[in-house]
């Protein structure tokens, strides 16, 4: 993913970007500071990326697009290490097959830590000297999105690991608190319409929210608040997973082989969910999480409505600030009290639309209207993946504050359950 | 799939649908004329069903839906084909799994014509009886629409099976005869702006095609012909399957992993072609066929144009008679003298919009705003296939004349390569 | 498989070779009398091969080892059956994959028998002109004890193709008589010491028959009578097939990933059995049927016994006439009324030796030592499968009778449960 | 596996099996120094255990065996190392599914160095504590016996780990001394006879080793030393990989469906070999190892001889000091210097029988006449194993010295290749 607006430069100073750059890497490290260095090799399905593999792939990219570009003396510290942490870039070249991203017990955490200090002391030199340059300060601050949505990608896919484990290991050390009574969910009324749709802005975004271009909506409700637990358990109760017209054939074929019956984390029983705190009592008043899509399409059919699409979503989005549960929480789980501006007056304002979790549209992940990825290797970031996916918007718990914007696109394919996805529901007016 | 709008009632009468009726399931009898019995047991693939299935599962559906619904004193042929003969109807009961339709020796061919002839006796004697039953006649003209999908799905899937054999027989005695040149493709203009999509008349369709609704589109440019296998050649040649830039991520991966280098049917050496004449020349001035749409949208960015949407492609095809090379011309495969009114002045209009094959759009297959499934059972037609798959517009050469409209939703997956499935390039202006 | 040894002559003249081609190529297609084209067309697993295939299969075994390298004047009715009536002779060629024989609507049995006839014709010729050449005869012979194997096969895969069919289509129309009680089954005692085991006369064998050869056996016991229904039904509900003590490693994974819990045609309530007569009542008395290895080997452990081994079994069987329920009963089931030179003592004999069922041996099956395969392609015939199979002993109800003998080797793979297997148990002293 | 023979008892005394206790399981942790404790948690394949599991595992077993069978006030460490480290004994309980092995990041090695240590001190307690118990003398040999072999799984399974990563990385530090030419290889003559076959003393030996019994064995000749890299190059180039003839029928499947052209850890060209010293020259002196079944019997087939059968390797095996290249040599790979006891006269002495690489016997791993195997769950060490594997014979490079005897059995499938595992030819006389 990458963009073709021009990077932010409200002062446009280096200094800014170095300082940004330290930032964002300093906390990535940070992150993964509960982890053990074991935890950091295991790969636990093909989804999922060992945290190690995170971490010097996220130093690999800058290393590539930008210091191999355009710092002639830069080395390398070691040239395999191209083959070993190219995600899928192969305009590039050949890589280590995703499957097999677990088998590297080397290098070892010490040594990628050592990497990233070699790679960011080239940047750091780079960025601290001499006029900017706007490419690379482009490049700069695409890495750096990228290093964020790595980011929440070391907490989704070490969350994955750990629950993998009988021993059900804690990352974090604190009890979750729990979530207050979110109150009803109400339905608001939107008009619809012809709609602007993408990125408005002259900041950084990615290729894949360009360009901005009108589309016709009808009018239609979007609901006050994701769907939480308490919810969820009454779609299961009512026998959610074992009717088979609540499902999209796919979905169903799915749930009848994989005897799926209930959340990815939730315990059998349903009293209990594996989290970065390890396995606790059912949050009912929280988010519902952990949901593939075609069990949220699921659970908004037996609730007699719908996933909202992407231009319906982003026009409420809009109009609230990008603030809530994210990363910076210390939570890591979606619930827990809300942030002041986002409580809004219950029953009337799509509270929590930013952050706790990820929000599955009904949009399939599509190119935009005119829709140019970017030049050369870049172009592989967003534009490959635009096929059989589907769009999810708002960030989660696990997101870094800022990184997301109303016109931001995740997206995943249907079956997936790994991430923090969860559910807001539309209707039809 | 089924739709709300009342079937055409132009004269209304009884023996109007019983002409009708009699007419398409003689005509899928016919269809199989060329094939041994043998023939018509094997299935290649699990996309494949085998002939004689589709025989007794196109009764089954008069059974089922009317039959065992309006009439009390039928009796089924035989209990168990209700598991054998139901396809993906989880709300009827269980079913044979699809893959395992290849192991019923039984029934025979002739068992299962007999089935035939049960059922179209208790539908005759339905449909030749007394006033009309306005729910009889619905579900009679979908039953109807339902088979000719079916006699599609017969050619296509015998295609394949025939195909898999060593000694590659034809199923038509005739061989092929050669395509004109098509002279250039052309680009023409449109305007885009706030166009109406969906079925807008008040004859059959089925109901993924509504409602009619209205969609933003940019002004674009639409291609004046399908894509040639001349043109398909020349992207080839030029290492169209090496280059994994022109590629969707999805698409590559099964290039790569399936060694994927033509179309489904084309020889090796790109010189002949599997069709159901067997194998003949590659015949350079017909449309290209039995692609992916992967490849298809392979071959557009190769091209540096794109596939079309459906929007883009509705707004068009409502201005063409729905001509061309359909089933009825005998041929069975793309190309040919081309039909005088689809003709029209090269370079100016999209001739072969209908007929020849399938046109990929780039649209997911997706419901319309408001789109309400049919009631019941009905309503697995076709809401619950609203995922991952990509909608095709225009029929093939395989497809009943009549059996098209310009709102016709065709859908299959990204990989699938086994329909009459082509391209129409588009561009933005 | 093929032998050293020179194919019996008695009279040595060829009319009686011809005599016996015939009627060993006449009893194919009188096997297959009952069933329709369309049966004779479905593989219902890997493992199994159509029933036409069979039939072709085994002419071209002729054409192949005996026209085109004899009869300079033959001329093959296709060269293309080369490649698709090839088993699995690499050193003659390329071959149609085995799991894609089901796809071969193409030749049909129409087809194939004309080509039956072909080879007919040519092989009469050769055997009914001039003196006699002792490799034709030796491969004739071979050939048609080839052409009895597949005569069983013909019967072990339609079995398996019928059984997988919802409506258990039955291939006999006459039902299954009862099976008397078999009595007690007792333990004989048998010295051991240095046996002799190999084929030992000048007639026909297969090469893995030889070279005989001495071994030395323990003292033993083996039973007086295959292990009856009844007495499976007990090892079933003293929970045989969940405790995992008494199985091999191998057998208790696949009874767990499999969840088999009875022997292969066995209805879920284990009172009806799915026959070549249609699905029928268990007969309690008639020999247990279609067991893998595992499951014999672990019935045996339950009943505190164990399977004997080749050296043990043989010695045994020499001493019987070579008589009992073969393919020429008509059964095409173990059980039945027992013939009379077979039924000798109860209790003391032991009784269906030959016929019935084939009985697993603990020995896997491995080369004699010294043993030579037969040169060239023929070679290919048995050595090349002697790892990781399981050698069975005696014949079944579905083995031509005159085919088997004391000194046979079938072998299958330890999993493997679609052939007419049984138990016979032995003991140490 | 487990023996009925009573544990070696010279000395009898306490202290001496406690210090052996402690010997062997401090041996265990130093042959892990050299790795990181990432290397420890990786599994490259089903077959391979990540190197802490196997620490875990030997430390459970004696918990589970001895620990809680006779130690009243013994209290496990954490009750679930209970399912995380039970191998496949199923009468103790569930256990971690063999191929999640590699999932568990936790328990960390410095947690499983803290379980071995709360092992070890109760172990120590109980062997200084008081009276001989027999049951617990033989119990914990069997332990220490157990610990070995997996002593020699870490070897091979971190092998396979490292050889995975593209990095290559080496375990050791100090480069492989060459192999000096071992001269020609010879075959040596042996009578055969009634021979007789097991252990045959009265210190421990595994149940597997038992009963004691004769055999038959014709006249034979065994080769006077295992092949070389050198001459298994000659195999190589004169197309062993490509002829069809040369392979059993399974073993040929696996070449041409996996592409196999070369021993697991050669390079594609054939010039460098991986090693626990990393990618090294190929010692064209040194014995040629890495191989599965099928290639050491299609190697043998090329040669114009055959594998030897137990019996045979037995006989001779007995004849000389179990001396040789065991893990004690510190090299790690077949090869080096030949210690002095083992060279004896070449071209008449098998030298280099023991030690080295296990040598594959053409039998298969079954029962020996009167095979009972232990009591409970000892019983499931070997004997459920008793099918589809081939025995080795003879110790490694990367077996405990004084671990193997001449009547010790190895065993592995026919398709593996992972262990240290060569070929001693035979011939028939």
């Amino acid at each position: 993913m990458a963009s073709l607006a021009k990077p932010s430069s409200a002062d446009g100073s280096h200094p800014s970007l170095l300082q940004h750059y330290c930032a964002v890497r300093n906390a990535t490290e940070l992150l993964c500071q509960p982890l053990t260095s074991e935890d950091q090799v295991v790969q636990s399905m093909a989804d999922v990326s060992p945290t190690k593999w995170h971490l010097a792939h996220t130093s690999w990219f800058f290393e590539r697009i930008i210091l191999r570009e355009f710092v002639s003396e830069y080395r390398p510290l070691n040239e395999k290490y191209d083959f070993l942490f190219n995600s899928y870039y192969y305009t590039i070249g050949q890589m280590q097959a995703r499957p097999r991203r677990g088998l590297l017990s080397r290098p070892t955490v010490d040594d990628i830590l050592a990497y990233r200090t070699h790679v960011d002391r080239a940047m750091q030199d780079l960025l601290d000297s001499g006029p900017e340059n706007e490419e690379i300060t482009f490049r700069t601050t695409l890495g750096l999105n990228h290093e964020q949505q790595h980011q929440e990608l070391i907490l989704t896919d070490i969350k994955h690991v750990l629950s993998q484990n009988p021993l059900a290991p804690a990352m974090l050390s604190k009890p979750l608190e729990p979530t207050p009574d979110p109150g009803p969910m109400n339905y608001e009324n939107h008009d619809g319409g012809i709609l602007e749709l993408g990125f408005p802005g002259d900041g950084f975004c990615f290729d894949n929210e360009l360009p901005r271009h009108r589309c016709f909506v009808n009018p239609y409700q979007l609901a006050s608040r994701p769907v939480s637990n308490r919810e969820y358990k009454e779609f299961i109760s009512d026998g959610g997973y074992t009717k088979s017209d609540l499902w999209l054939s796919d979905g169903w074929s799915i749930v009848c082989k994989e005897k799926i019956s209930r959340p990815l984390y939730w315990s059998p029983g349903l009293a209990a969910e594996f989290t970065l705190s390890g396995l606790t009592a059912l949050d009912e008043n929280a988010p519902v999480c952990h949901l593939s899509f075609y069990e949220a399409d699921a659970f908004a059919r037996w609730a007699g409505a719908r996933l909202p699409t992407e231009a319906e979503w982003e026009t409420v989005a809009v109009q609230y600030p990008v603030d809530g549960n994210f990363v910076s929480t210390g939570r890591l789980h979606p619930g827990g009290t809300v942030a002041e501006t986002n409580t809004g007056q219950p029953g009337e304002n799509p509270a929590r639309i930013f952050g706790d979790v990820w929000e599955w549209t009904s949009s399939s992940y599509a190119p935009y209207p005119g829709f140019q990825p970017l030049a050369g290797s870049l172009g592989e970031y967003n534009g490959k993946f635009m096929c059989s996916q589907m769009v999810l918007r708002g960030g989660s718990c696990a997101t870094p504050p800022g990184h997301v914007r109303p016109s931001y696109r995740n997206f995943f394919y249907p079956h997936q359950q790994w991430q923090f996805s969860g559910i807001r529901l539309a209707r039809d007016v």
